[in-house]
């Protein structure tokens, strides 16, 4: 019962608790005894604050004997990842440099999820600094992919991947700089969404590459991720990059439906160079959306190439800056996989730097064109499914080994370069039952079409109801 | 007759006109006639445009006839910084790079000047792609000093400084992106707009460092200032980087006065490390507003130091990145100023860039900040007056010898780092009886504040009154 109770929908549990059958103390014991259970085994949690916790529970269900009922959100236990600061609560940012950091200051989206009445049971696992190319966190242990624990549960925001498919909590915020939301969920089998940049505020955010961090939600449906969306996203003075655009009711369009829709597709990037049970499963995925009414465009995107390049330049240059002093004073106290990156970004050149951002204007340019002809893209999340834990190379194709840091970049570079909304939603299983993703990329500040063409998505099929069962 | 016809300001010469007193082609012979008899001794133009001036001065008239009153503008002659394209006119920015394009499409700040019936009397000279140290310009030849031809024009818009303040032509547009329009305006006695970054479109226009680059108006006196960028500033969909802000009218609030204003100064840094001269008639400016009824308040910018090293990275790294490709295939085509500067670029790492930018947040915040205190900053625009020409030292104090280039620079950094905009105005003259010049700075967006305090400052005072006579 306390499992089924802990995998519920938020919208699901939001209905129980305003028919007084649940009450958000229920939740809670829900989801910590999912988190008794399975963090051992699963290590998506670096913290767990039940103390904290339950006391926000109580004061949920008093509120809303009072009548006080903040919305959808209010009494729901959501995992929050560890370089998002809370108040008084340990942050590390996956790190040993910050294992002694308690914010004075709640980040931006924490002081809006506190306003909606959200719990919130801990701090979730993740690549340190959220930085790296495999989920080895050498400080707070490796966080494991609960549909099979020898596999990886990809990252930086692997920890809030695992915690929500596995139950452990109802949904989570994670960040994504170059797919760190993205890459989780499809490989979790979650949904999840990289906004677009600047419609979420980074504020009291522990920052990887600043010209491409989000925050966004981590879930188990698409409705869920809307209802996170409408508490977190808008602008914020102490975030000059927000943008003072207007933020939409993001669950109003939820069944709006695809009929009409110009779905674009690039094969010659998109579809090429990723293992075959992924492209089938994307594939089958446009062909549900054919079925409901969608139309696909093939588009060509002349500058596509050039992203992971550019991406990873930007990746390094900005951290190596970030890190600079830290890593002088404390060399000893980052992990290796992460100094080494920190070392090779301090060599960079401006010029490389700055050709890169040069770059983006250029592709960002192509596609704000193409989105005269298409509606949205939808592509995979990644070219392949989850690997053995701490793997650092994989085969895509024709049994050559690829440098995982790059691979697992190749769909989710796009969206970080353009500063492209992009909703992750799992379409499918492989012959091992391991997830399957695709992507859905709109506009700029386009996040409502993408919930409800993920929604429609998900009406249509059942890949979200099912759920893994990760060993006790 | 043409000479004091040529010197008028152009809200005096807007008045003739209307009053039928005078038409676009007097006005347009007037400068013809002074550009006839200086520019070979100034070399304030890179080309004189006398074919297509005198059709559109035909076509303002007949305009005027119909009964089409385009306003201030109308029929008035400019000069255009060479970095500025105009279609079909040759543009060369200053280089042999360029030397023989010819833009297909005009500007957006030359689309908006056309709207507006401006004629343009032909291209000014520049420092090579609005780089380099000195006046020197090896393709065009060395633009001087209308004040004193043996001395140096600063630049890099020399040309346009050295057009209006000698009489030929009634107003410029300069770029700026270090001080490239204030210090011309400083040392050649005209008033010069570095607007707040992003009020004014770029596109069209040669970049230098994008991230600070912009484009302004240099004239005689502020109201002509406030005229011209009426007609240059907003939002354009060619430059992301322009603001959705709403414009103001810049000639409505022209006579409010400084009566309760309150005039930030920074005694510690912009008060020290100058010519005495200069600091005499700065001080002396500020005497004449706490006597129109203004107030000082001193005010300590904890960080301001940093300013000159981040701007020279900024201004080296974003060139170097631009000129790459050329600056290879065609290295004998730079001048060896330029080259040896972009060759220097290319020796910064990324981390040296990036911790510029993150300079310039902390700079910009800490501006964003005292602005709760004053309205208005007053300062120097630069700490000397004109050296001689092909100087690449200057004794500022101490007889102690200086490089030029971070010499020039101690002033105008700080609002193109903050992307603050800042009037540069005419405030005196030395015992040489060469100009002076004083920049009021102002919050983002503020150029309409910026205006009334230079205009309330030369209702008051009649240095701008004063024309220098070139020796022909």
């Amino acid at each position: 019962m306390s499992c089924e109770l802990a995998r519920l929908s938020i919208a699901a549990a939001a209905k129980l608790i305003r028919k007084g059958e649940v009450s958000p103390t229920d939740l809670l014991n829900a989801s910590l005894a999912e988190i008794e259970l399975h963090n051992d085994g699963l290590c998506a949690f670096i913290s767990v604050t039940e103390d904290s916790a339950r006391k926000a529970a109580a004061a949920a269900e008093l509120m809303l004997s009072a009548g006080y009922d903040l919305g959808p959100l209010h009494g729901v236990p959501l995992g929050i990842k560890d370089n998002i600061g809370i108040r008084g609560q340990r942050t590390t940012a996956g790190s040993k440099i910050l294992a002694d950091w308690y914010p004075e200051k709640d980040a931006t989206v924490i002081a809006k999820l506190k306003q909606a009445g959200s719990i919130f049971v801990g701090k979730t696992n993740m690549h340190e600094f959220a930085w790296g190319g495999t989920s080895a966190n050498p400080h707070y242990g490796h966080v494991r992919n609960p549909w099979d624990t020898s596999r990886f549960p990809a990252g930086s925001s692997g920890g809030s991947g695992a915690a929500v498919a596995a139950g452990l909590c109802f949904g989570a915020l994670g960040t994504d700089t170059g797919g760190s939301i993205r890459l989780p969920s499809a490989i979790n089998g979650c949904v999840g969404l990289r906004p677009t940049y600047g419609r979420v505020s980074n504020s009291g955010i522990v920052p990887l590459a600043w010209s491409m961090d989000t925050a966004g939600p981590m879930t188990r449906t698409v409705e869920d991720c809307a209802l996170i969306f409408n508490a977190i996203a808008g602008p914020d003075p102490m975030d000059v990059a927000t943008s003072p655009c207007a933020v939409d009711d993001y669950v109003a369009r939820l069944n709006s439906g695809v009929r009409g829709l110009r779905i674009g597709v690039v094969p010659r990037y998109f579809f090429s160079h990723l293992q075959v049970e992924v492209k089938r499963a994307v594939e089958q995925a446009l062909r549900t959306f054919e079925g409901l009414g969608a139309q696909l465009i093939e588009v060509d995107i002349k500058h596509i190439d050039g992203n992971i390049s550019a991406q990873l330049t930007i990746e390094s240059a900005e951290p190596s800056t970030y890190h600079q002093n830290a890593l002088r004073a404390r060399p000893n106290d980052y992990g290796s996989d992460v100094r080494a990156l920190l070392e090779v970004g301090e060599m960079l050149l401006a010029t490389h730097y700055l050709q890169a951002q040069r770059y983006r204007s250029l592709l960002r340019a192509e596609f704000i064109d193409a989105f005269r002809q298409v509606d949205v893209f939808v592509c995979p999340t990644l070219p392949f499914t989850a690997t053995t834990l701490g793997a650092t190379k994989v085969v895509i194709e024709n049994d050559v080994e690829e440098d995982m840091l790059s691979a697992i970049m190749q769909f989710t570079g796009v969206p970080s370069l353009t500063g492209l909304p992009s909703l992750a939603v799992p379409c499918g299983f492989d012959s091992d039952g391991l997830p399957i993703g695709m992507q859905i990329i709109g506009a700029p500040f386009s996040e409502s079409k993408l919930f409800s063409v993920g929604h429609a998505f998900q009406t249509a099929t059942d890949f979200h109801t099912r759920r893994p069962s990760p060993s006790a």
